[in-house]
């Protein structure tokens, strides 16, 4: 496995393997058993499989939570090795926005607007749609690969890519959980004990909205109070949750399926977000290789 | 030769050259001899030679302008063919921005804020970005050429095709001038001929700003002086006559090479832009094939 830093080296290395299927998994580094299976379900799909490691500064909205991001590169480079990565770009913020850098992609209405974009900003998905764009153009991969916890910039990333006409297949793997539901994270690692305990009650709050969906309930705000009365029940107040067309991001009046529930909650100082597409995801642990 | 109007239809189209050059000439239509004189030179330097012919409604900031901008696909095609054109992308607008569109790609700063950025708003910029990126992924080109008369539009192109690292060379050609030295414009068809021969006093303040360089004035202000007193000699006053850094186009102090002085002025009802980079362009007629 090879590690490189700038997109010239990146484009050198990759240069020999153009005539065979390229799988890319883009991250922000560390990396925890949802990367690696996307990076496992990467390899059983295609002849070269490249990691991408770089905390995009253009993403963060506070100079705090980008400085309290974790990286843990060293670590991250053994475990992409063991799951088969053939390729490590991992670049310098000087590499991808050198002196001068004026450009930026930018995705409009409700994708952007709601969830994630209505709490951060919609620079927030500026600086994702810009460094997705930039790191799919320096790979020039056939399939990249995203886990759904980020659901929304899984929407993102689509559009941006649909419309650009980036010659790309977007792959969304389901999102991997632990023992007991929690959707991984590289933040899940700035938990403490307690506050690990305390988590596990985000994915039975979403278990239990999509058992009301099961038992008929298609009423958004009923089914968005049962996760808020779950929280609510461990302590926890959510940022947003919301029920939306899982396409569009548009508000619904009634969740027919695919509609997507989604929520951010703060767990002490650790922002999670988190969500389920009801009447679709069994949020179930997934463990290994998910291909 | 042969025309395709979808991008499905471009890629399959292009899909046996790969392994060749391919060089794009991206156009609005009604073809004239600098348009000519671009797809020659691409003929030159590449195995495969494509135009594209799209109006892009994006790029338009009065309706007005937009409808009343010529339309002449048929002779267009005729012309391109003789020129060596191998393949012309001629996608209608719901073709290239189908429902649902959302993306933008937006260059900041002093590139898009000052001349046509300052008249016709960031979004011309914004419009000419994102048709230009969609373009050259769509087409995948080794080599787009463009004409030095839109000067701001090439810094805009060079910087988002840096910023992005969209694989390409772009390629600015020096403007195609008629015989008395105004610059080549799909614009110059709607000049009536009177208009066209007031329009001749462009080159001639922009060739006096040169002699005033050559004579040894560096002071800004005292160059587009000379330009202005030049335009109002034919009674036209202009909309700006500037001199900025030809690189990034900021304001500067002295007009040490490289400069661009750049004008925008209605003729009529007819806008006319041109520029000329001081100590370094001649100004001089540009007929027949310039490579």
């Amino acid at each position: 496995m090879r590690i490189v830093r700038t997109i010239a080296d990146l484009r050198a290395a990759l240069s020999p393997h153009r005539g065979e299927t390229i799988g890319f998994v883009p991250t922000m580094g560390a990396l925890h058993e949802g990367h690696l299976s996307l990076l496992r379900t990467a390899r059983s799909e295609n002849a070269t499989v490249v990691l991408s490691i770089f905390v995009n500064p253009t993403q963060f909205g506070e100079a705090a939570d980008l400085a309290a991001y974790p990286r843990t590169e060293e670590a991250d480079v053994a475990l992409a090795a063991e799951a088969g990565t053939d390729l490590v770009f991992a670049p310098s913020p000087a590499e991808m926005y050198p002196a001068g850098f004026a450009t930026s992609v930018s995705v409009a209405g409700a994708i952007t607007g709601t969830l994630e974009g209505a709490v951060r900003g919609r620079s927030h998905f500026d600086g994702v749609a810009t460094v997705v764009a930039k790191l799919l153009l320096a790979v020039q991969p056939d399939r990249a690969y995203f886990g759904a916890k980020d659901a929304q910039q899984v929407v993102v990333v689509r559009r941006m890519v649909s419309d650009l006409g980036i010659p790309v297949e977007i792959v969304a793997r389901p999102t991997s959980r632990d023992d007991d539901g929690l959707a991984r994270s590289s933040r899940n690692t700035r938990l403490s004990a307690e506050e690990r305990d305390v988590a596990a009650v985000i994915p039975r709050a979403l278990r239990a909205a999509q058992d009301a969906f099961a038992s008929g309930i298609r009423d958004p705000h009923r089914l968005t109070t049962v996760v808020r009365d779950e929280l609510a029940g461990a302590g926890l107040e959510p940022e947003y949750v919301e029920a939306v067309d899982a396409d569009s991001l548009e508000p619904i009046a009634t969740a027919e399926t695919p509609a997507l529930l989604a929520l951010a909650v703060r767990v002490g100082e650790v922002r999670l977000i988190d969500n389920v597409v009801l009447g679709v995801d069994d949020l179930v642990p997934v463990t290994g290789s998910v291909s």
